[in-house]
C-alpha cells in the first residue's frame, strides 16, 4: 500500500471516529478498511424516495442476516417482509404513528421463533420442555437481534438506509394477530428499509466516550464513566441544535424516557402480553 | 466496472451463498461488495495463535460497536474486555469449562447495563422507575446484541475471528462477582477473540432455506418452511461428518438442545438469577 494511500487511510478513520464522537481521545486505529467506514457512518434514516428495492436486495440482505451466529444453530428467528400499503399503516397506527413506518417500501418486523422448534418438536413427538423458560425466549431475541444487524449493514452496503422501530412491542397481541404469529413467537423490533432520501437530514448521533462502556478485567463506576456522561451531555446538545431538535442535553433525554409508565408507551405490560403469547418465561 | 470484475462479483456471491445454504435456489444478488463477503463468510472461530491483538483493534472494534443502533439513544449495555489469565481460567470454569474461552487473548462479556441510567437518575435525584420492568432489560439485552455484531464485523475485517460463548449464562450471579458488575447489570453472552489458527478448522455452518426464515406478509408454518427443515437435517449431517462431529441432523440435534432442564446447562433459573441481581422484570 502507498504512502498516499495509508494517509487517505488514517484521514478516513479520523474522520469517522470524530464524527462519532465528537472528541479526540479515541485511540487511532492501527488498521482500517471499507467494512469498518460503513459501520462507523450508520445513522437511522426516516424519509425514503419512493421506490422499491432492486431485484434480490431482500434476499441478500436475508443471507447476510442468517450467516450472523446463532445460539447452537438453534435459528429460533425468522422475519416478515411486509410491502403491502394497508398493512404497512395499520402496524404504524399499532406503533406509535409513526410516519416512516407508513411510507417505507419495506417494513422488515423481527420475530423471536420458537414456534418452529415447537412444532418440529410436536410432529416428531419429542418433548420441547426447555421453549417455556425465560432462557429460550432471550436467546431468540439475540438471535434476531444479531440477524437483524447483520441486515442493517448488508441493506447500507447496498446504498440502503433503515431504522429499528421499537415501538413494535407497544401492542404485542395486536401485532401478532395482524402478522398472523403462531403461539411462542413476537415481534421483537420493526424495521423501516429503503432508498435514504438525499434531501432529508441524517446525521450520525453522538455517543459515550469509550471510558462509559469498555471496562477492563471489570466493571467500573468512576470518574471516567461520569466524565464521558457529562461530555456527552453537552455534545448532544449541540447536536439536536444542529439538527433543528429540541435543545436538551443526553442526561435530560433518557431520564425522561425511563421515568416511570407513563414514558412507556404501554410497553409496561409486556410480560404479560408475552404470556398471552405463550411464552410462559419460566 | 469491467465486464470480468462484474463475472468475478457474480462467482464470488454463487459462491458465499451456496456455501451458507448448500442449495441453488437462493435469488441471485443484483450487486455484490466486500463487505457481504465479509458478511456471509462468517464463522466462529475456536482456535487462536497464540499472539495479542494489535495496539489499537480493541478500540477500533468498540467504536464499530457503539455505532449500532441503541433504543432512543439510551446505551444502555457495557462491555468488560479481559486478558488477565486467572480471570479468564475462572471465567471459563464458569462457563461450562471450555478450552477456548481459557485460552483467546482476548475475552469480552457483553453486558445489559441497566446500571448507568440508574446511577444518573439517583445522582440527579430523578425517578427511574422504567428501569424495573421486562422491557427495559429486554432493551439492554437487543442493545448489547446489536453492539456485539457490530463488534463481531469490525474484528472479522480485520483477520480476526470470534466465538460467542451463551454459556457466560449458565451462572449468572457468579459471572456478575467476577466483574464487580453492580445491581442491574447482566452478562448476556461472552465472546472469544483472536487471530484464528489457520490449522484449525472452522467452516461456514449451513442454515435453513430461506423460506423457513423469510415470511410475506404475515407469517406462515407450511410445506415449504417444512422442506427447508428437511433439507437442512440432512445437509447437516454431511457438515458434521465432513468437521468430523457427530453424525447427527440438524433436527435431533437442535430437539436434544431445548428436550428439557437437564439440557439447560442450569439456564433454567435464569429468572431467579436476574432477580438476585436487581432486575424486577416487572
Amino acid at each position: 500500500m502507498s504512502a498516499s494511500s495509508n494517509l487517505s487511510e488514517f484521514d478516513a478513520a479520523a474522520a469517522a471516529l470524530f464524527e462519532r464522537y465528537r472528541r479526540e481521545d479515541v485511540p487511532r486505529p492501527s488498521s482500517w478498511n471499507a467494512s469498518l467506514d460503513l459501520l462507523l457512518a450508520h445513522r437511522s434514516h426516516r424519509h425514503y424516495l419512493s421506490q422499491n428495492l432492486p431485484s434480490g436486495a431482500l434476499e441478500t440482505i436475508i443471507a447476510a442476516a442468517q450467516s450472523a451466529s446463532t445460539s447452537s444453530n438453534l435459528q429460533v428467528w425468522s422475519v416478515v417482509a411486509i410491502e403491502d400499503v394497508q398493512r404497512k399503516i395499520r402496524l404504524a397506527d399499532l406503533a406509535g404513528g409513526q410516519q416512516h413506518v407508513r411510507d417505507c417500501p419495506l417494513l422488515l418486523v423481527w420475530l423471536c421463533d420458537l414456534a418452529r422448534l415447537e412444532l418440529i418438536g410436536k410432529e416428531k413427538g419429542r418433548d420441547a420442555a426447555a421453549l417455556s423458560y425465560l432462557e429460550l425466549f432471550m436467546t431468540g431475541v439475540v438471535d434476531a437481534a444479531l440477524a437483524a444487524q447483520n441486515a442493517a449493514i448488508a441493506l447500507e452496503s447496498l446504498g440502503l438506509g433503515c431504522c429499528y422501530i421499537g415501538a413494535m412491542r407497544n401492542k404485542p397481541e395486536d401485532v401478532a394477530k395482524e402478522l398472523n404469529l403462531p403461539e411462542k413467537v413476537f415481534a421483537v423490533f420493526g424495521m423501516t428499509v429503503g432508498v435514504p432520501d438525499p434531501s432529508a437530514s441524517a446525521a450520525v448521533k453522538p455517543r459515550l466516550g469509550q471510558k462509559a462502556v469498555l471496562h477492563r478485567e471489570h466493571y467500573r463506576w468512576d470518574e471516567a464513566q461520569r466524565e464521558a456522561v457529562e461530555t456527552l451531555d453537552v455534545k448532544f446538545k449541540d447536536f439536536q441544535k444542529e439538527q433543528a431538535l429540541p435543545e436538551q442535553g443526553w442526561v435530560r433525554q433518557v431520564l425522561s424516557r425511563v421515568r416511570g409508565v407513563d414514558a412507556m408507551s404501554g410497553r409496561d405490560r409486556l410480560r404479560e402480553a408475552l404470556v398471552a403469547l405463550g411464552f410462559e418465561l419460566r
